[in-house]
Formats: C-alpha cells, structure tokens, sequence
C-alpha cells in the first residue's frame, strides 16, 4: 500500500495540476480547476473541495461565499499523476454563470448550442 | 447562433487548451490531454479525436496505432472557454495502461488504492 504524498504530483510550471470536478451520483462533469500541493492537501483533509484561483492567486474553498459547495467523496489520480478527478457531492450550480455545470455549451454542425439556463 | 471557431478558444502559453474525455454512455471520465486550435478542428471535422501530444510536439489521433479510437459524440466549451469536454465513444481502453480509463487509483484515508486492473 503506497502513502499518497500530495508533493508526489508532477505539477505544471505554476505549480499547478488540472482536477476535473464530477458530480458522484450523476457522473455530470461539472468544472475543471487547478489545484498546487497544499490546496490537494487540504481538500483532502477538510473534504471542503479547495482549488487555486489563478487570478486571485489564493486558495480558492469553492462555494466558501456563494454556499455552493463541494465536498469531496473520493480522489482519483492519473497515470501520469499530472491530472486529478474529484468525485463530489456538489451544492447548487458548480459554475459562476449559476449553471449546474461550466460545459454548458454543445458545438453542434458548427454552431455553439447552450445545453442549460442559469439556475433561478 | 454563434458560429463555432476553434480559434476562440483562450488557450495557455503554449496555444493549447486542456479536454476532457468522457464515455457517452456510462458518464465515466477517461482521460484529459491537449488540444491545439488546429487539433479542436480537426476533431470536428473527422469526428475522430485528436490531440496534441506535448511529449511528442506532433498531433495525436487517439487509437490510430493501439486501435484504442475515440469518436466524438460532442464537444462542449466551458464558461471560460478555457477547457473543453469531448464526449466520445470510446473503443477499447482509453489508458495507455491498457485500463479503461486513467483515473485508476483513488486516495483512500490517505493511501493508493488501484480501482481497476489492465484489460487483457
């Protein structure tokens, strides 16, 4: 059995790896972040998903001021351990348009088609 | 209607933009790699799903050697329009591991646990 080490990770330039956010019961993929080390460590020791904003350049506790948050129910890991799926339980629309999810947008024969209205 | 260009896309400092693939059918997510603008086109264009593979700086028509194909069933854009999600039909494994998908080991009070095993 391997200890996970979050510092393990092949990280990007930044410091960041990607981690695709999907929903545990719908299999929904909701969003995709970016996570350094430490914000791996913490989702994983809170269960409060914790992304690093990178225009704020700050810890990022998803749903910490709009309540829609997320709490981990498992992390997975790539081959390549340079990209992270979180299954989460998700609170609300994952997406700051208020949509359900950020891929709300389908290209369909060349043209985009929104899949989904803004949650009232 | 707004007409599709991959050129529209905001892509990071090496012009690609990260994608997501998921099963059509079973929602599960099997991998992420890199697209280009020229790789988004020609993906909706053959409807056969490429990549740019950063390790080989060469276009990457997934399965053309493994016959591990991803046909596209859709392309979305997320908000930003920073990530793309690719909703394929998957042929054989999606991992180079010759797993199903690359989200094979999932973080488990702290240790590695390997969820699924290579397909024979």
């Amino acid at each position: 059995m391997t200890r996970f080490d979050s510092l393990s990770l092949t990280f990007n330039d930044q410091g960041l790896v990607p981690v695709i956010a999907q929903d545990h019961v719908s299999g929904e993929v909701l969003m995709l972040a970016w996570m350094n080390a430490e914000a791996v460590a913490q989702t994983l020791e809170t269960k409060k998903v914790t992304y690093w904003s990178r225009s704020r350049q700050a810890f990022w506790v998803k749903g910490e001021t709009s309540g829609h948050v997320q709490t981990l129910v498992d992390l997975r890991v790539d081959c390549d351990r340079d990209c992270l799926l979180a299954v989460v339980e998700q609170v609300g629309p994952a997406c700051h348009t208020n949509r359900r999810s950020c891929f709300y947008t389908s290209v369909v024969d060349g043209a985009e088609r929104e899949l989904m209205k803004p949650e009232s």
